[in-house]
């Protein structure tokens, strides 16, 4: 498994395993969670990708149990989390909107709760999760700078940020940014020609990816492009003995910019062969085949 | 009244007083016009909005007669004007075409006939009005230099400009863009999102909000999701003693950028009421409330 | 003919020949397509324009095959061309999908191939013709500088760029970049006001515009917006007794960023008339009323 530097004093695996639905699988007890930590470990996956807010407010508390009952994972592990979305749940009942906070305040209870559910003593990535309209950029560019130097959070970047958010942020923090993390796939490319990836790449940064599967959507979306899309991706899978999901993340592995696409399931079988995707060889032709049958027309 | 620097010579009014319809009153005489600006003084509105073109080329002169029946008022004032849109009308009778004109010739008469017009020795912000395709940004740059250096303008800004235009023009200057005043108000957010918000706070800039009721959108539209805005900015308006436009005006005055919003009216009631605005306090979560009604949605 | 430096080793006449449908002409003896460069010349249009895949690869060697015959005509030119685009070609045979290819194998491949091609010992300006998705800009950057110093080209540039390509390519290459060829015409301006002119003509760069003539839209368009644009240029046509093509092009010269467009007929008659366009004088308003018929509406 590559691994790739975010900064000075963070490395990452490429692939990296989400947990935003570790709550939703029919088993959370502590030992099974372990067991899902496990068989990343076992292939190289060392990064792992959380939010305050997955799971309603429950994905952190079910990893810190683990990490409580194996306490010996963590010192193999890279722990991402996030904040500044505050949702609508029942856990916060007197909230009367969705909304984004990032105030100093906010992130950095934000912190020390994340902290205290994952049973950790420091959060390997810190990424604010949306931009905020009403960011005040020097008080949370104090406060992510703060937390860097106090050590809670060994690095800072940002997730679905524009470049022009990005710069706004950054000019007004000493510690750099390192990395942002976007949606992209086949079926949502945009961000590799609006200027989002070509911003990151021309940093040296690496860029994240969720959702590089499109939510499922390349399995069931039923309309013509898809469909043609999931032929070519067959036809490539069965050439390389892989299934589709490994040449879809493969697509993204290909990019020169070096992309860490985000993969979360909690079927142990499909964990185990998250890192099929690594061994994929995709050429710039069958690149360009898959794009294409994506875009739903060839390129200009 | 907040007060904010743009630049190092000049300080305004947080609310600034737009006199584009001057010429729409009844009224219009030099004492009416008087009346309305010291209304507007003795709330600490000290800011005052022009354009070449407004009412036609006509408001300008209305100031201006006001101005010389009552000279003490100019030292209490900052004038703000506008220049480089050549509007069709009957005092330019040989002209072909709405246009834009940034060409040195051009910006020079136009200042000068502003000073006529208005009775003033300077005008303390000038704006290029719209974003010229044809700009020859080092003949304007240069042009707008010398208006600083001569004394006749004491700082420049833009208008309707985006991030590309901004950079183009300052690259050409010595003196510093001041501000950018845009149109923005609930019903039009998008520069809060799309960078030309973020370009500004950034540059440590204030921008100027145009049309910030939505040219009165917000309490004429019918349809469901204004109709629902409204009664989110009734409710708001009801708990804090104020009208809907002071909420809807405060809705931006929240903002970390700082923002200037130009607001009109001819009524001598409603200018009185123009600072209650300031006195609105807008938790985040009501901000996020009537940004999420005006939008249709909630955030991602 | 006006002529425009681009860097420090390259002038280009402002109006360029372009030879992407040499191969369309019954007649593409090297006899005849050296009396087009001599009409070209005569006017002082110097600079050529040509792609590896013009004409299905063909249009470089048919220019090959007239320097070949006339060899004197090389040094009073300046040849422009392209690489990056993979047409599927009967040429390629094994080729399955249109695609593009940046890297450093390919360009030099390209370069060999087209100096081959035009029997010539070095290009004056290669252009990337496409953004590449895939583009590792450090590979495509270094390769690009290599040409440079080898001498086998004298000046690289760029086609169909956004601001942010052009960034991720410039912070990659010592070389500076020269110009950015894209599709700008009355038909298709937007790029004059989205920022790609004024990312140019902030750097003191001149764009090319290919199709200025909308690709013969202007003419054959029979919408009502097309018929009164093109009524708008007949009538300035007639004042300045040119064709209407005259004017179209006029229209971009006047612009102050220095445009060079790109302007391809196999009519030898057209080719004697392509100057004419530099000596139609275009009045500030002519030039909006061209630019509000194209647009179907006045300016804000």
């Amino acid at each position: 498994m590559k691994r790739f530097k975010l900064g000075n004093n963070l490395q990452l695996s490429q692939i990296i395993y989400g947990m935003w639905r570790l709550g939703d699988d029919s088993n959370t007890t502590p030992a099974h969670v372990q067991a899902k930590i496990e068989a990343c470990l076992e292939q190289g996956i060392t990064s792992f990708d959380q939010a305050d807010i997955y799971g309603d407010y429950a994905s952190e508390k079910l990893l810190g149990e683990a990490l409580r009952a194996a306490p010996q994972l963590r010192e193999r592990m890279e722990i991402i989390t996030k904040c500044d979305i505050m949702l609508l749940s029942e856990h916060y009942p007197q909230r009367k909107v969705k909304h984004y906070d990032t105030s100093a305040e906010h992130i950095k209870a934000s912190v020390e709760n994340s902290l205290t559910n994952m049973a950790v003593d420091s959060i390997d990535l810190l990424l604010l999760h949306r931009p905020d309209p009403l960011m005040n950029h020097l008080e949370t560019g104090a406060a992510l700078d703060e937390l860097v130097s106090s050590g809670k959070v060994r690095g800072v970047g940002v997730s679905n940020f524009k470049p022009y958010d990005w710069a706004l942020l950054s000019s007004a923090m000493n510690t750099p940014l390192l990395t942002n993390q976007i949606e992209l796939s086949l079926l949502h490319s945009e961000p590799l020609v609006d200027g989002t990836v070509a911003d990151l790449q021309r940093q040296g940064l690496h860029p994240m990816a969720w959702s590089p599967l499109a939510g499922g959507a390349l399995f069931s979306g039923d309309d013509t492009a898809t469909a043609t899309l999931r032929n070519a991706l067959t036809q490539i899978a069965g050439e390389q003995s892989v299934d589709i999901t490994a040449v879809a993340v493969a697509w993204l592995l290909k990019h020169p910019a070096g992309i860490l696409p985000v993969m979360g399931t909690n079927n142990l079988e499909r964990i185990r062969a998250l890192a099929s995707a690594t061994r994929v060889e995709l050429s710039r032709e069958q690149w360009f085949i898959l794009y294409e049958a994506a875009r739903g027309c060839e390129v200009a």
